[in-house]
């Protein structure tokens, strides 16, 4: 039985015509800025997003952690909301790497309020750390895939502006928001003064994010980067692959929507299941399930279902590149299977 | 008009004893371990609390962030009431010397369960930070003075050591708990591995504080004094004040208490003012006002009533060793005086 | 007039076999440590250096930094070379990551005495930080590519051990060393804790190095990783380079020692230059000039000739797989040329 | 037989006078700024330094510490002397607290050139730490209490304000360079963005030091003090010492200065004793043995004379307060008795 894997959209493996890209790349050396292929995305995404220049970067967490450490000094603090990947999955690199302490703030759906900003702001004061940073994640990944209206994101972004935070945007699947909704993504990016976008999530390229700011933060950004170790030589090769993605690769994040839907529908209807189908809008879709969460991943594994638990009771599905709508009905059947035994 | 000072009870004057005492000090260089004083009060605090070792500190933040610096590595984890003075009052002091990342639990009262702190630890794996640490408060300050209760204190302490955490409890306060409960400070000190006690604070004495801990967390935690700059010579000068204040001036704090409550009892009459007196425990009042506490701290300082504002409409009242029973009446007296205006 | 590029053997481009290879590769989600081809890197590495794992990350400069992680803890000291790179070309990384206070001791060849090492350990105490790590670099890059002769190691590295010392080894060119002294390259690192290697150097492949060590280091190491943002999806593209210069491109290192040698021979004859032969051993030539460094950087440029200056009258030329039997006649010729105008 | 403790000048214990003077000191709380000693204390240094405004901290390395990281963010370098106190005797804190990277620089006497600043500054890029700042030290204490002379003090200021370095002063025993010179304090302080000033070295204070600075620096500096835990509440007590030292006990340092050239030549007779007289500036005596200085440590220690070893045959001795000029003619005695046997 081939499994189906829906633990993330990070598994997808290259295409065909990705490692076509890959085995014809003109490459140079990037940390001297020499690589034509790199320099050809970073203008790329820059202009994509609405931002003067970007920065190629091994991994999302990369290019969120440096833009903590472009806009904050050790004592300062981000604003964020608590189920934040940069709280949640980058292994305290906020605090460790940067001596921030977070403000992490409550919702229901990964968003906040423009008030919710405007009461965490600290005043002036040497008791408190320093409020200096407003970090968003546009699709909210732990909140299932959820987009930032743009009006409320704009609303927010302005309180924020008010009292003198800087903005970033972590927009490891703003491309998935692009695509639900209709928005360009630089609609959300050109109101934040970094954004970060990953190439390895729904885009299907192997490796790689990119941070996209002004021409002097990205300057900057190239010296942390060297910091942590992400400057890479020959990077044309990864690069090759995310131009690929960029250009053949977003439009068909469509149907990674489409099939989270069509699993969300058929899943709502199964015993023991709960699903918000209102709260489904992209390709991640969160399930509550009767059983306790950690039971329910072994079972599924057993049927060839491979899910994360995120909660006591809630396991993430993601649909992505690999998995195709064949794999949707398969999955259903799979899960009934599953939850009749 | 004498202005009474409810600000806090840091602001206290040391009394003609304990100015005495300071006089009379022997002392030597502590830096070398030589000054008898301190070492004094050193083996007596430790003594008090049921553990085996206590330095002293110029303040409750160093004795508190020294704790977290022995128990955390950078990307480690402290689990924390969301109010807790190490991450409000401490500067960020928590992430930007430490590089901790801290998870902020809410509560009312500023006590957790231990249920609370068992769902917060993090499960094994490289994507969180480390959960390592647990901080309690005792009293609460920002919480109100409120009091552990020693059962739940257990309970709190019990969930935490059975995912291997390390314990902190600042205990800034720890003796108004102690003479609030009749329960020795002792009993509370003795479940974690540091607790750190405060002597200018409603003791009364002109500056510092101490950690108390195992002899080898207190051979280490003079390494990190170092480091922070904590390291005072003839320190027997304040350390002659500290151990006047724990032979004299702890019983009487029982006075503040009454004092508190008196204050409470007759502000929650009056027009446009709320108090839940429930939760005056020990020497800490909150008091909610209609009218924003701005305003309202204005408006009291032009009666001479010097308060601090805590939240929007909230403000803290504290009761200490420079406020007596007439002035108690005296304040309720300005209160009506401008509540009426 | 095509330019021959000595400036580093980080600028070679990836061969036709080590493309193919990267298009042939199978690849999984690395950070789920399901990555086929890492794996298999992996364990290449690690048997080869005679420990027993080894972990795949974007860097030479990430690999070094989480060595230095893992060792030491903020107010621990690195004893290591004055011109090492983890001090030189790390951005200071080594205490903007760690909190870690380097003490670099003079050379002149890159290489230590066991007595240097021993007199530099502090002793026990709560005023200097706290001697952790021994960090030494074969082959070493600023002082010309020197080998350290395997006893010196040895040597060093128990003075090292007797002061209680963990060694980490940064063999970004250690390969260089195992070709021109034959002896295995594992001979030194199995002495170590740590050990780097790098494959984007001499070895050709684009991007990548691997840090080698226990089990339980290794272990350790992917926690720091992932907090870098080094963690890397489908890196098994990357990895299959690096198995392709494994298998393919040690022995030829041989070569490129040819070659700068031969580069040196020329050079020493030329008017105006200093070459000291006896430290020509591998890939890296130090060249003195009597006119500044920038000058010559440029005069060379206008020649086609690539070069980086490493002092004010010092310039570095590097050996590589990009660089041709012939292209050493042609750069011979055009350095006369260069020399007389 | 009573010890002479030659040491430190930190051993000294208050006067009378400076103990009356602080029974008598009025207090505030200075977390407020409503302490008037403190307040007291920090115009008058701030006056006599020829700079705008003063903080008060508990210790010499909290004051140096907070300077550093106002200069400095992570990865930043400071380049100073390689003995100086700050790399020495502060546990590694420019490092663990700041991520500093320091650049040492190696001197005979702790005084450095123009040259050696002009040539340690790094040039602009991304692979080294960013210099930023230079910290000089006057006395030196660790080159054995050796003055800055004020032209080349302004020479080296100048080289380093031409490569855009901030500079601080770690003047913990600035006034002894006033006193041995006739130069006032305030000429070399006023170069400099930061000064550092201790009480309890030889001016015989019991606890504390004074940062000086422009009044926008040490706003900033009170934050960093917080975070270190070094806000003190009723710390007039300790300000009143300072004060009275201020007023007392700056001339008399000349009586430590003749001591200590008393000391230097009745040693430099003796055999197997070599002291270089020409470097006896101040208060700091560097005295090498034939034998090794830990077997000389224990052997004067038996004759009641206390001191220091600061390298493997050398030793240090610091006349201060409460070495009278009797205790010098008793100390010689003593020498010869333990050099005899």
């Amino acid at each position: 039985m081939k499994p189906i894997d829906f633990r993330s959209d990070t598994v997808t493996r290259p295409t065909a015509g990705m490692r076509r890209a890959m085995l014809d790349a003109e490459v140079g050396d990037d940390v001297y800025g020499e690589d034509p292929t790199v320099n050809r995305l970073e203008e790329q995404v820059a202009g994509r997003l609405g931002l003067e220049a970007a920065m190629f970067v091994p991994s999302g967490t990369q290019s969120n952690q440096i833009a903590m450490g472009l806009h904050c000094r050790p004592g300062d603090e981000v604003i964020t909301e608590a189920g934040s990947h940069i709280l949640q999955y980058e292994g305290g690199a906020v605090s460790a790497l940067w001596g921030i302490q977070p403000q992490p703030l409550p919702s229901e759906d990964g968003l906040l309020s423009p008030e919710q900003v405007t009461a965490a702001v600290r005043p002036e004061g040497i008791h408190s750390p320093r409020s200096r940073l407003l970090s968003l994640e546009n699709t909210h990944n732990r909140a299932g895939g959820t987009v930032w209206p743009l009006e409320r994101f704009q609303a927010v972004v302005e309180a924020g502006r008010r009292a003198g935070l800087a903005i970033h945007l972590d927009g490891a699947r703003l491309f998935n928001a692009e695509v639900a909704t209709g928005t360009p993504a630089s609609a959300w990016a050109k109101l934040t003064d970094t954004t970060s976008v990953c190439f390895s999530k729904g885009l299907g390229a192997p490796v790689g994010s990119a941070l996209v700011g002004s021409a002097a933060l990205i300057k900057e950004a190239r010296r942390l980067r060297k910091r942590l170790g992400g400057g890479m030589r020959q990077a044309g090769i990864l690069a090759a692959a995310a131009l690929y993605a960029l250009e053949h690769q977003v439009e068909r994040l469509a149907e990674d929507h489409a099939h989270t839907r069509r699993l969300a529908s058929g899943l709502a209807e199964l015993p023991g299941v709960k699903v918000n189908l209102a709260r489904v809008e992209t390709n991640i879709l969160l399930v509550e399930f009767a059983r306790p969460s950690g039971e329910m991943v072994s079972r599924l594994a057993a049927q060839g279902l491979l899910v994360n638990a995120t909660g006591p009771h809630t396991v993430r599905l993601v649909c992505h590149l690999d998995v195709s709508s064949a794999d949707i009905d398969e999955a259903l059947s799979r899960f009934r299977r599953t939850l009749k035994s």
